[in-house]
């Protein structure tokens, strides 16, 4: 750090996002991609007078987008906002409804960023603890730890880096028993079989749900989230996102992410291979004595009987497939498999049954 | 707003961006952007293979396009920033440099996104005031107002709206006299004729200089803007950019940006076009009896000697001819026009020169 960087910040400890080795020689099951690309028509989207508009602003709007998405998902464009990525909207909900002398709570284990975004802008956080099940340690949310507990909350719908989600009965109690505070799901993961809480913006004022194209969509290269809830909530966030970066949505993104709205059908049908190959995978490590915790994500998260999860990591990359270790107490011994495509899980699965013989 | 909104923001007014109406009809002279196409290498740009590639997240890092940078303004990549648009880099550079017992210094007429996003950060404002110049109204920089002021400083040079600049040695007093705190210089239209400071972040670890690729580069559709000055400030930069937004530039901007800067040759030619134009457009107002501020940016700031500003946005506004005005005393008679192709510009002055005759 420079010795300008303001006192509040001196020794902060930024967000680490996961590997990104891109030169293809590596199976790449680390940051939750979709393995399979966008629909062709999205990459026809781009036509030449698109990109001589270029040396114009964006529409700071994005009233066609939201427009597409509010048809999508039932809801009127006012209750649409567009973000650069879905983390943006957690950065704008924190700027905008945690007051200095409340707190944000979220899942003790669950997306570190949340950590991290909450400490820059100096917000108290609850780190609500997780509670066991079955012979599993404590990694599950209990929704009970979170109804009437009149603080602004966030929970990850299904949580990472677990996979496990909640009803959307469980969702709406906590959401009717804060009735005084923003409760965000965040859906980054909810179109891999958990059911999505959008509906309930209609009931409920003070939920906001944020989604992201990342996932289901093959556009994480794209940039792409939205958040949905009611028109004071959103226009709250729009507030926050005019005053720091007004054109946040390039052309480029605004234009694909519309044609990929457009064909819901094709990412969709990718969401149910995803599945599918889900349950393959979970069924063939359990047979090499892997522990997977149930996962309604495009990924599973798995500690083996025997072998410590950094093991597994560090031989895996040695193998040329990149998985995702967290160095962190209770869930070391587990590694978070990103779902790719069928044949990149029989390599996978390949090269993981090696590294057990080898080392069991 | 919400009723859930932070005490600290209730009533909070946001920035408001020029009206983009892109719908053809109209002559867009309101936001400074470049009349001219992208080069054709930067639209060849996009291969069906990078567009594939859109599932997976681009390189956090930004690699390749920092080395190119870097390159072409003879730093290293350690001093280059890059962000989704320049507006994020006051946006961060607001969060991480001024503690909460200091001020931000900034000239009182300049871009009034500075007031709000100090506003939005809780941080106190210096509005340095204007200094007269001739038989015009105080709407300049005096530099000596800046030096040994002890608190963070941002100058734009040439400075919005008026297109004046400081010289590189005003410039460099002003650095090498408030040696403990950063001074940002925004060079966003600093290629239409002004002196560039970037070669001082050699000498002056206190100096930010931020560039965008919105007006010279064609690109404000794409959302391009970087930051030079040492690697300790520029990693200040990135500890707050991957703590909000780690993936903040996606793939296809990475991409063009790229291609752009390899066709630095044809913009800087643009650079030149829009400088003769703008000396041609100077000249053709004030045979219409308008007093034009010398200016080095990619706009002139304009006032009529009979006719009121507003007014004439108004008429000229009828004429499908958006220029930008602000309803803000001092400037009230001025209007902020854009310098378009040869052929905009002269069907602006001849609208222009109705709404003279009409209106005289």
């Amino acid at each position: 750090m420079s010795r300008f960087i303001k006192t509040a910040y001196q020794g902060f400890a930024s967000y680490t996002p996961g590997e990104q080795r891109n030169d293809g020689t590596y199976i790449k099951l680390n940051t939750n991609e979709s393995p399979y690309p966008p629909a062709p028509s999205v990459l026809e989207a781009l036509k030449e007078n698109d990109l001589e508009a270029l040396r114009l602003y964006p529409d700071p709007t994005g009233r066609i987008l939201k427009e597409k998405l509010a048809s999508l998902y039932d809801v009127k464009p006012e209750n649409v906002f567009l973000s650069n990525g879905s983390d943006d909207i957690l950065n704008f909900a924190m700027m905008a409804f945690v007051d200095d002398d409340e707190k944000i709570a979220f899942p003790e284990i669950t997306y570190s960023f949340y950590e991290v975004i909450a400490a820059l802008h100096g917000v108290q956080v609850n780190r609500v603890p997780m509670c066991a099940s079955d012979n599993l340690p404590a990694l599950f949310i209990n929704p009970d730890d979170y109804c009437s507990l009149h603080q602004n909350i966030i929970i990850p719908n299904p949580n990472a880096p677990t996979g496990a989600a909640l009803t959307v009965d469980q969702i709406e109690k906590i959401v009717r028993t804060n009735p005084d505070h923003v409760v965000l799901i965040d859906e980054a993961y909810v179109d891999f079989g958990a059911e999505s809480a959008i509906f309930l913006t209609k009931k409920y004022d003070n939920l906001l749900v944020s989604h992201t194209f990342s996932k289901y969509a093959s556009f994480a290269g794209g940039r792409l989230g939205f958040a949905i809830g009611s028109a004071e909530l959103i226009n709250d966030l729009m507030t926050i996102q005019y005053s720091t970066n007004p054109y946040n949505i390039n052309r480029l993104t605004m234009k694909l992410a519309e044609a990929t709205v457009d064909a819901d059908t094709y990412y969709r049908a990718n969401a149910e291979k995803i599945k599918a190959t889900r349950m393959r995978t979970t069924a063939a490590l359990e047979a090499m004595d892997f522990t997977v915790i149930p996962s309604l994500a495009n990924f599973v998260f798995a500690r083996h009987q025997r072998i410590a999860g950094k093991t597994i990591y560090e031989e895996m990359l040695r193998r040329f497939v990149l998985i995702r270790h967290f160095d962190s107490p209770v869930i070391t011994d587990f590694n978070r498999i990103s779902i790719g495509s069928d044949e990149q899980m029989n390599q996978f699965l390949e090269r993981m049954q090696e590294v057990i013989n080898e080392k069991s």
